[in-house]
């Protein structure tokens, strides 16, 4: 995904500042991108200049913000996108990939890999449990945003891909986390032999 | 992985040519990297020259080739590249960031993103399954290259982490798969609901 389909999404939902787009991309709590301002600003600026979105200056106390509202080409670029077909790689799991060359390591070692694994996939889950409890609930500020603004017939559809997309995560999550205890099993297993085996001793 | 740790990784089980190594990065069965000759001879030549390789040249008819061999340097760079903690990113599946987008398009084409996802990971899962049996059987030439070049005692986890990280993909796999067939069965009750509802007609 590029920085300007991130943008159009975030924008899709509500009109929001480079400050705050900025905020939400950068957020610890996983949203795809994170990105430097020294990238989002020309970013916001050329997507100006194409007619994707346009600026609207408002004034709080001293400041003024330059607050992004998403123009009819910025929503059928953003349909483009959705609509492309995802360019699936021949990539793997660097952890999975690193799990061949355990060899090389003494086995405390490769339990610390498959440890910290662990860790931050039931980190993740976590954060992507509470996502999907926000849409459940109804709390989750950027869907309320988004319903807001969508015609009543299109909520369900709303709900339901937005509900899919953290979905994803979460099984995601949950896989690591069997893969990285099925790791620590076999190093344990593999301990055992090593005690058990007199040659090594 | 970048591609040097990918071809040490590579020349720990046997040494190879360039050309088999090429052949091995770009197979279609889903190595990690698919890197381009012009990446990949140069990338030897630096590592010859940091001693981490060497080259044998070998005639075979009228053709000579350079034979690499992994080197004790080259040992060591791979031991620290795989206790290194993996640099886990915050990025999310391209698919699933797309499904969160898909009230922007006509259920049809929604339908189409996840039986593209579904066929790629089918596809995927019955590779690396075969890949798990090769290993189970011992038919899996890198594996037998890797057991002839390791002492006996190393036999049990060699077999082991390799099963590890094909069972990785295959986790993956069947989690991709899990969340397409999802992804089917929302559109098919979001499709029932826009049929029954009577102001739609």
């Amino acid at each position: 995904m590029s920085l300007r389909s991130a943008l159009l999404s975030l924008l899709s939902a509500e009109p929001m500042s480079g400050y705050d787009l900025e905020r939400v991309l950068n957020e610890t709590s996983g949203y795809v991108w994170t990105a430097q301002s020294s990238q989002i600003y020309p970013t916001l600026r050329q997507m100006e200049r194409d007619e994707l979105i346009e600026a609207e200056e408002r004034r709080t106390g001293d400041r003024t913000r330059r607050i992004y509202r998403l123009l009819d080409g910025g929503i059928a670029e953003l349909r483009i996108w959705a609509a492309e077909p995802v360019a699936y790689g021949a990539e793997r799991d660097v952890a999975h990939l690193k799990a061949s060359l355990l060899t090389l390591l003494p086995l405390d070692q490769a339990e610390s890999l498959f440890r910290a694994h662990l860790a931050h996939y039931r980190q993740r889950l976590m954060t992507w449990e509470r996502r999907i409890e926000g849409i459940e609930s109804g709390t989750s500020p950027i869907l309320q945003a988004r319903l807001r603004a969508a015609a009543p017939e299109y909520h369900d559809a709303l709900i339901a891909f937005k509900l899919l997309s953290y979905e994803g995560s979460v099984i995601r999550a949950r896989g690591e986390i069997e893969w990285a205890e099925l790791g620590l099993a076999r190093v344990k297993q593999l301990r055992d032999i090593t005690e058990l085996a007199p040659s090594t001793k």
